[in-house]
């Protein structure tokens, strides 16, 4: 009994002093520091358990203070040039008095296990603006593991009074629809011309974009990025009506002679007013949450196995019994599942 | 005491009901009897816990006597004509000696909630060959479900002494990837000339592929079919080389004219040689089952949470909770986190 009493008194003490960090941490936040932002991301980002309860408390004192932005998705092939745009495009939202993030979702990350070669000097210029923070991508061990904490770096950067959020897609594959899924604008970056075929462009993603731009529309490039533009305008009336009522338009720019950068700004700025009086906007943001709320669960019951050690181990020994044949995948999920069960039932109070 | 024998008893004998129902299910499939075939499809796909119970017992009996055959892979955009492919090719398998199971993904059937329209109609004349069985699109709650119980019903197939198996994808976005994690061979159908830019073929795609056959390669579009297997063909030299060591062709045919379908075949053939030579066949398949192992158990242990209906009605709270606002995504799924941990130590013995 007196046992008990004193690691409950621990345990409260300690949870105390999380909380007291936490703290400190966001009120360091809240006046825009950029340094206390990088530290902040990184604890979300950790995977050691200490830092995730910060990390929690953290999150639970911003976001009272998050939400006021605008957060935007830009995706598009390599070669299409998103650095380039995004450096030039982040000036144009600092000119209009915003304060930009610039956060990268990289799937691919989660295998090499390290972020985009040359992340630190990609966008110089814009990173030296006060205004402006630029967080390379998250690695993680799970896509949806760096999709939640790309999710939470939002919660963060908005508190700490930015209210332009670029959520950029690095590398293929899945990462469009997830950045789809945590931002209120989508915009698609396409080249004009040559290799259509290899373009990469998937008629799902077409359907998500909220605008199509179609870079390096400069010299002899411009003609081509003009047709195109109309080109792929006719293709958009092809599919069906927004739920945001949002005509979706097709433009050209040019980072290079920084051409046009501003009217994707106004483009954006247009959607934002149109879809916050017909109540998309907010609509919008809670079927985010919605589904939000649910993959955040998945993970953790999920995690739940994973940070068992035992399970681990049963795991290790029924994964190289499945890869010698001598199981089916299917007997084995069936066997951790039943430790997984006991292991609970037999776990006595909580966690 | 008494009590515990007794349910003890009656659990036992339930369980010896349901293995005798599977045992005599497999013997009836194992004599490649189609309409047993059907009903253990049936029974696989039930979220029913008597049929489950079933179906896992059932899938313990095949296991021994899956494997034995070459699945295939076809995926391609609407409107590349992949019915027709899939009738004209299936014919030419059963003409070289091969009982035919087509099987569908289709992850759109998980908000539709129905089977594509015209599945029944879909590839009449092949439907007809007794060496054929076709199975529509199988409905699921979630993808990774639809999945899952796609790959148990290869096991079924296989059982039945079906030894090409056709998986074919339907709608688009993340299928083409489930597609690809449990098939031998995968084949990426593909239109010559216009509007390439909506042809919907992302690079990724293009990677995944073991072979690209340019369909409807007759009259007026044959040559403009040629030219675009020659360029893909260039384009396929870009890519690194593939693990299996295969060298990825580019082909035309035409169902239609009937023209080429059985250079596909021979395509495939020579793949199933190559790679069962090289070890690749083997060792991928290894890898397949070690990615659904994990798969599997993730499916199972969210599962867990989402058969109680406790549970379930607190989600339900919290859901509603979210969308009013009055909630973030993260706290809620922490709620619903604790409450999980804290019923499954309450559970007392097992499930």
């Amino acid at each position: 009994m007196e046992q008990h009493h004193l690691s409950n008194w621990i345990a409260k003490r300690k949870a105390r002093k999380e909380d007291l960090h936490a703290l400190s941490l966001f009120e360091q936040l809240k006046n825009g520091d950029r340094t206390v932002l990088s530290q902040c991301i990184t604890l979300i980002e950790s995977s050691l358990q200490s830092d995730q309860l910060i990390a929690n408390e953290l999150i639970k004192y911003c976001l009272p203070y998050a939400g006021n932005s605008i957060r935007i998705g830009i995706t598009g092939v390599p070669g299409v040039g998103k650095s380039t745009f995004i450096e030039s495009f982040g000036a144009t939202l600092v000119g209009n008095g915003k304060k930009v993030a610039v956060l990268a979702i990289d799937p691919s990350s989660s295998s090499t296990g390290g972020s985009i070669l040359g992340d630190k000097t990609r966008m110089q210029e814009l990173s030296t603006n006060p205004n402006v923070y630029i967080r390379p991508s998250a690695a993680g061990t799970t896509l949806g593991g760096v999709a939640r904490k790309t999710r939470e770096a939002i919660i963060l950067c908005e508190a700490a009074g930015f209210d332009a959020i670029i959520i950029e897609t690095v590398g293929v594959g899945q990462s469009e629809t997830l950045v789809h899924s945590m931002v209120d604008f989508f915009l698609l970056l396409m080249l004009a011309g040559a290799g259509d075929e290899l373009q990469g462009i998937k008629r799902g993603i077409m359907e998500m974009a909220d605008a199509l731009v179609i870079t390096k529309a400069d010299g002899e490039n411009q003609l081509k990025a003009e047709q195109a533009s109309r080109q792929y305008a006719n293709a958009l009336h092809l599919f069906p009506p927004k739920l945001s009522q949002w005509v979706v338009p097709s433009l050209t720019c040019s980072a290079y002679t920084n051409t046009n950068i501003d009217k994707v700004w106004e483009v954006i700025a247009s959607y934002d007013n149109q879809t916050k009086t017909n109540g998309w906007f907010a609509q919008h943001r809670k079927i985010q949450d919605k589904y939000w709320l649910l993959e955040t669960l998945k993970e953790k019951i999920i995690g739940h196995f994973f940070s068992d050690a035992k399970l681990l181990n049963a795991l290790k020994e029924v994964e190289s019994a499945v890869e010698n044949g001598e199981k089916s995948s299917f007997q084995g999920a069936d066997e951790l599942y039943y430790l997984f069960t006991q292991k609970k039932s037999s776990d006595g109070n909580g966690i």
